[in-house]
Order: C-alpha cells, then structure tokens, then sequence
C-alpha cells in the first residue's frame, strides 16, 4: 500500500459536545430575540417544575418571579412543589444536557428531551457569567442548596457552594440570572405563557411575580389532580423495521411470540397466531435473533392485521368537561364546542390525542393583525407560543375552508388545539411547533372539521336570525302606515288594527333570540 | 447527616448520545413527511460535495442520481470531485454526529454543524437497515470502499467491507438506500432543490439522473470557481462576554492588548488605546486572568468605539453580476434589480451580507396559492425550500408594505434573498430557515426596502404609461370621426386631415414603449 496523503483540512478535524452545539446554535432552543428569551426559560422551568409535582402525584404549585435587575438584565426564579431531587442527581438533572428521566420513557409528560433545563441554565451563564442557584428538598426537614454551572466543552455539570441545612421546603427552586433579555407585555411574553398554562391546566395553582412586582395568584379550578398517564408500551401500528428491532434487541421474552404478546400493547395471543400465518419464520425463536427482513414480514403483517386503537389510559387529554369549563371562564364566549378525538397513532407506533376547542364572540379571537381569527396550540398541555409558520396545528387550520362553516377574517373565533402524546414530534429542541407528520395533519384536521361544522351550524343559524331580525324591523317601521291605511280601508280602529299587526309580526318571528344564539 | 430517600424516578435516570436524541427526533434533522425527507438527503449529501471541491479550490462537479428500488424505496447517489477523505477519517466524517472540520471554525461554509451527513446515513440505516457505501479517493489511483453505519447508541461509526483497489476516480461519492420517502415533482421536490442550487451556483456542474431516468446535465455558466472566503476573526462588535472570555481562555498573546489586535478583527493599536482609556484595568495584564466584569467593561467599551466594517474577503456572496446573470437566464425577467449590502455583525460580533434580487414579470412570481409573489431563499448559496413561515427572510419580505411600491397579490414578483455568513443561525439542526435575529431581521428589511423603490419606480411607471397608452388607443379610435367632422368644417381633404391628426397623436405619445419597459 502507498501512503495516501492527507488533504490538508483534515488537520482541524475535531469533536464536539452538545453543550457546545447548543452553546453555539442557542437559537435553536428558542433564545433568539429578546423577549423570546425570557419566556423560553419560563417555558423550560415550568414545564419541569410541574412535571415534577405530577409525577410524583402531588397537585402542582408553581411560584414563577421575574426580577428586575438592571438594564436587559433579570433574574428568573421557579419553584415547585414536588419531591426535590437527590443531592447525587442535581448536577445531571440541570447541568448536563441528554442526561434524565424523560428521554427514553415511553410516558406522556411536558418535557421529552432532558435539554431544557440545561440549556436554560447555560443561557444564564453565557449572558451573564453566573452559576444558578438550586435548592432542593425532600420535604424531610434538609435542604440542599448549590451553585450549578456547565462545563460546556465536556457537557457536565460543576456544583460549587454546596450548602446542606434544616428548614422548611418540599421541592425545588431554581434561580438563573440572565441578561440580554427584555420584558414586554404582550403575546409573546411570559405573562401570556403563564396565562395560557393556566387555562389548559386548571388544577395548578400559579403565584406570579411580574418584574413590576405586581404579583398575580391563579387558583386552582379545579381541585383533583388529573389521572396520571400510564407508561405505555408501543403499538404495532406505524412501527418500523428499525424500532421493531430495537425493541427485540433488548427485550426478556425468550421468544418472538411472547416478545410480541408482552412488549407491545394489542398484541393478543390469537393475533400472534394470526401473525405467525403471516409470516415465513416461526415465531418461537429468540427475538434477538430477528433478521432485518423477518422484522419487515412482521410489519407488512402488522399492517394488514387490525389491532384494537391504542388504550386510553397512557394518554391524558385536558378532557371536554375541562377544556369547556376553562374556555367559557377564560373568555366568556357567546358559542363554544369542544371535540376529543380518538387516540390515534403515528410512526414508531407512539399514540396521540388530539383536541379542539373552538370559541366565537365574547372574549374570542385576536385583533392582532388581518385576520381575527385567534390559534392558541398547546402540546401535552404546554402553551405554544412561538414558530407558529411551522406547527402542525397551523396547517390544519389552513387546510380547513373556513368560509364553508360561515366564518371570515372579521369572524371573532379563538381556535384551540391540545395535542397530547408519549412523543411529541417537535421540529426543534426549542419546542415551539409539532412536525407536519402526514397522520398527525389528518388527526387535526379532522377534529377542526368537527368542531368548525358544528361552529357552522351556529353562525349560518345566526345569519338567518339576523336577516330575520332586520325583516321584522323593517315590518314594525312601517307598520303604523300600514295600520293607518287598513283602518281607512276597513273603517276598524286604527290603534285595534296596528296591535292585530304587531301580534302577527311577533307570532311570526317567536322564535327569533334577539340577543343571539346560545350554547350548543 | 440523616440519608435522604431518593425519590422513586430517579431510578430511571440515564444518559442518551447525540445520535439517540436524533434518532427519536429525526424530524429536527428535517426527516418528517415522504417528500421532504428525501429532499433533505440530497441537500445533506449536495452542500458537503460542494463544500468539499470549493474549499480544495476545484470547480464543483456534482453527479446526483436518484434510482427508485421499489415502493417508497429508493437509493440516493452523490459524487462529488474534491479531495476525497483519508480513511481513517471516513468514518468519523460521515458516522459521528458533532465530528468534523466545519463546526469551530470561523469560515463561511454551506455546511457549519456536523450533524448533516450523519443523520443521512443514520436515516438510510433505521429505513432500511442497510449501511451508506462510501467510496473516496484522492485521484492518486488508489481507492477507498467501505459500508458504513452508525452505532447509535454510542454515537460511533462502524465501518465494514473494508477493500482498497486501484483505479480511476477523485473525491467522494455516497450511496444510501432510504425507505418510507416519495419521488413527487413540485416545489419541494429535488428537481426543485437542485434547480435552485444551480441558480444560486452558477459555476457548479450538476448531472442530475431522476428516479424516471430521466437525465439533466446543467453545465456552468461561469467557469471560475467564486474567491475562496478567508477564514475569519470575530469582530468586536456584538461580541458578547462569554464569546470574549472564551477567546480570552484560549488565546496565545501574552497580554490583553495584543490578545485585541491578534485575535479580532478591526481592532487597531490606536484602538487599543482609546479602549484602555476606558477601562478600568491594565490591558498588560494575561487575556486569561480577565474577570467577567473586565470583560464587560471591554464589551462596553467596543460598544461605545467606532470600528470599521467587517473585511469582505471572509464573506463571498453570490455576487450582483452573477446574480444579475442567473436572474436574467432563468427568470427572462420584464424587469429585475439586485441589491448587496455591506457586511453587517450579529450577535458574537458574527458578520454576514445580505443580498437580495426582485425579479417582474416573464417566469417570475409564483401560482401557488393566492399570492402570485415567489420567494427564493439562500443561505450561504444553499436552497431553503422548507419551513418558510418562521425564515427570517420571510419576516423580512412580510414587513415591508409592498402597495406603496405598485406591489400586490397579483404581481408576478420573484424575491431572491442570499443570506451569506460565517454562522449561519438557523433555527433548527435540520437548517431549514434563518432565526429572527434582531440584527438580521433589520438588514432584510433595508436590503428588501431598497430594490423596492427601484421595483416601485418601474412598476408604477409602467402603470402611468398604461393609462396613456389607454388615452392614446381612446384618440385613435374617435380619429376618423373627428377627422372627418374637421373636413366638414374646413374643407380640407378628410384624409389628409386624419393623417395629420394621427401625426399630432404619435409625436404627443412618442415617448411610449408599447411592449412595456426595459430593464433598469
């Protein structure tokens, strides 16, 4: 063999962490702009603070203040009121991105990624230089308290100032200082993130401290803390080859068969049997003896074999007593309608729920721009606020004929979308939109036909009424002329003739809600 | 110390690979939906053949096949002809996510992550479970093959069916099987996606072969390869604490004041100078013992300094000939201007240019959809075809009020914006659009603002020669009638009559273009 020579760029070859990818592409975990920067962090913290409480069965508590400390300069603090987390864990569960509990879990919850927080921490390092404060407690009488930093070149965690001490505290308390930021009122801003978690989690409670000092208590609506999601298993719908064999890579079952029945939901033993006809190997051998192409015959019979929709109980939607009871709360609509869909599955077999609240008149739709027309997405419950070009929820909106159901750019409607999965398929680390995955769009928009014909329904209703209305109006105008000439035709009392009128006019049009219409 | 319990979750903790978190995330990459899938490969695979060549100072030469296997099964071919990769880096570039020569440094390339290609080939892998041959050589007779996949779970590649053999061939060609995807032509297909990289590209050659066979071989239309971009230094301007303490720690000057005028560019003695004068410390002492509020009184001192532009040989935009050139081939514009502005900084003192160009009438414009205006996007001369409601460039084009410029549904505009920088900051891994980086945002709009006027001028000019052209047609048509009341009244020869009356009409609107304007 001859030496091949080296191009020369080859010499700056290098590896790198995801820290420092982060660190470098900070836009892509939503800390671009000012005033996105701060709700991102609000968004990260809560969205950890109240997994946290929930999971361990707690109902959720949140204490959310912004401080200001000087110019494009705040200080974040959250806190919760779940179990705290180990003094062994602090660093990694904060401080080290790709490092948790959430990633590899096949359990619905707000977070998904475990880089959030950390990422969150590193933007106040970077805009500020200092550490963030974490205090945690179990609840038992000890807290622990350290100054958490990243050492983005290695992607660990460094806690200095580690303080153990008794008190009074059960869960934990994040403080991050962070600079470069500004806090503005208005759609993008954490009052409104805040605002639109407590409409789709009613049961938190929510102590807000603006950077005005205005302090601002939600209360819970309501008093039961939702069903926990069960962990789930993967259903054979949608899975692919790749996820099959992953699956039976690391699977206990000794065979095909049970690895089928046991590792997977809806997988019954007759349609085991029902597989096994299906297919050119016998089912009794080990699962990680599986080839490739064994794992595409189990998939093209997955595909023709008709399993049961996924169980519901690993999926926990708002639900339509809940989501009804906050939209009327929160903005007082004149129509509502609220649709759950079934759950329903995308690729790698991870099960979804889709629902839609529409809400038209009273507080409903937006004034901000042409259109009046007001999209509120939320994901697992967390409040979309950002990149809303390109979420799943926005092209399901678009794809419906609005005008169809009687509704234009003047029609004041407030659109709401919850979607809720054991993998929400974010198109960034900043999570701020759902992918276009094809069977997601169709989900959506099958829910927002739904919901949008029943909308129908009322508005068109309303339109009639109304051209109704202006008919009877227009009869009471000329009715005492009509009266006056009917009395000198029929020599009756004119004041006789004109009430017989106006019983006549009010018989006919009885049925006629001047105040407009009604809930559905 | 009482033992403090560990809450139950904590058992379930785990670290995950950059790879894994890909994997599971594979729509961040830009792997969601059939079609786009597919486009994003050939993306992937064509900026690092391109990239290749240019920095080796070879005019590209690219062979790009598509072969259809089967159903929703297809095999991707890139060949590129620059220098080839030595084998023991072969791996690491195409099989390691965060492994590469692009991320650290401070150069302007289409590729800038390390990410790309790896997910390429790991998207081949969990599709159809085969690895992406690869086949390299550096022209010198001596060939490379190996099958390479991704071991995921450690984020490594595994490289097998080694064989070196003797032959004929310079650079790298990739071929990766890819299951799941659909072959459809439109606006985000790979015609559409090599179409646009043409017109961006003009010196590169492409022969293109279709899934239908069909093969499309576009020749350069300029046969020098662009000047190569300087690598860079930052520019203090926009420069950030963190950045300059990171500079600081691995700088090789002795003191801060030679660390200023080595390490970045702009910064003159006489510079360092007035900077001292501002601060409150000696710039003789280490860049490596700065503390963060030195850094930030320095910070605050650039702020305040005048420094001269970023040098433009670190940025090499398209160029306005060559832009001109391709807008006129491929567009046969009515009318058409190009604007490049100077080079701008974001935020880490990043510099990039914006260059934008307004194409009417001809094949300009678009009709898809209700709006017939069309826009283009380039970053670094790479196509963006996804995700355009959250580009920059969208922003851009939304908040300029076209009316005031002649503009409207209707018109038939082509907008072409090239984003060129060292760092592109895009808003997801799978580098589909442009953050809304302030900085960014304000020079779209003055770069849009400006060949606005130009295209407002022509337009709006060409709507008053419109209205004459109307008066004018309105004069010949009453001319005879006129002509022969005259004749009546005079006694002068009716023909004569109207050819005079016609002469008088021509020389009135003589200045009429009637097949409308020129170019500008």
């Amino acid at each position: 063999m001859t030496h091949i020579p080296e191009p020369q760029q080859f010499k700056e070859f290098k590896e790198h962490s995801v820290a420092e990818f982060f660190k470098k592409n900070r836009q892509m975990l939503g800390y671009s702009g000012k005033i996105k920067s701060l709700t991102t962090i609000i968004h990260e913290y809560c969205t950890n603070a109240i997994d946290a409480a929930e999971e361990e069965g707690t109902l959720p508590e949140l204490y959310v203040e912004i401080k200001e400390m000087g110019p494009e300069h705040y200080k974040v603090i959250v806190e919760d009121n779940g179990p705290g987390i180990p003094e062994n864990y602090v660093g990694k569960a904060f401080g080290q991105m790709l490092a948790g509990t959430k990633f590899h879990r096949f359990v619905q919850q707000r977070g998904q990624q475990g880089i959030g927080a950390a990422g969150a921490v590193m933007f106040g390092q970077v805009t500020t230089g200092k550490p963030t404060k974490v205090i945690t407690s179990h609840g038992n009488g000890r807290i622990f308290e350290a100054n958490l930093s990243i050492d983005v070149k290695k992607n660990k965690a460094e806690l200095k100032n580690k303080k153990k001490y008794s008190g009074e505290m059960k869960g934990t308390r994040l403080e991050t200082e962070l600079k470069n930021i500004i806090y503005q009122k208005g759609m993008y801003s954490p009052d409104e993130y805040i605002r639109r978690t407590a409409l789709a989690n009613p049961h938190i409670k929510i102590t807000y401290v603006d950077p005005e000092g205005a302090t601002t208590v939600i209360d819970r609506a309501i008093n039961e803390i939702p069903k926990r999601p069960k962990e789930a298993k993967p259903h054979p719908s949608g899975m692919t080859v790749d996820d099959l064999l992953g699956y039976a890579s690391i699977s206990q079952s000794q065979k095909i068969k049970s690895f089928l029945q046991n590792d997977f939901t809806r997988i019954s033993r007759s349609k085991t049997n029902k597989i096994q006809k299906k297919v050119s190997f016998d089912l009794n051998k080990r699962p990680s003896s599986m080839t490739w192409e064994e794992a595409e015959e189990l998939i093209k019979a997955f595909e023709e074999a008709n399993f049961m929709a996924p169980p519901t109980d690993v999926l926990i939607p708002i639900g339509e007593k809940r989501l009804e009871k906050a939209v009327k709360e929160q903005l007082e609509p004149e129509f509502h309608t609220v649709i759950e869909r079934n759950p329903e599955i995308y690729r790698g077999g991870v099960p979804f729920i889709v629902e839609v609240a529409l809400a038209y008149g009273g507080k409903s739709g937006s004034e901000n721009g042409d259109d009046n027309k007001e999209i509120m997405r939320f994901a697992n419950r967390v409040p979309l606020l950002f990149n809303k070009g390109s979420c799943a929820v926005t092209k399901g909106v678009k794809s419906i004929e609005w005008k169809r159901y009687g509704v234009d750019e003047k029609t004041p409607l407030t659109i709401l979308v919850n979607f809720t999965s054991i993998h929400v398929p974010y198109i960034g680390a900043g999570k701020e939109a759902i992918a276009n995955e094809d069977e997601v769009i169709k989900e959506m928009r099958l829910a927002l036909m739904d919901a949008a014909r029943k909308l129908g329904r009322y508005v068109k209703g309303k339109k009639k009424e109304y051209k109704r209305l202006q008919k009877k109006k227009t009869f009471e105008i000329y009715l005492p002329e009509v009266a006056k000439a009917l009395s000198m035709i029929t020599g009756k009392d004119e004041k006789k003739t004109a009430q017989l009128l106006e019983d006549i006019v009010n018989e006919r049009f009885s049925d006629l809600n001047i105040n407009g219409g009604k809930d559905d």
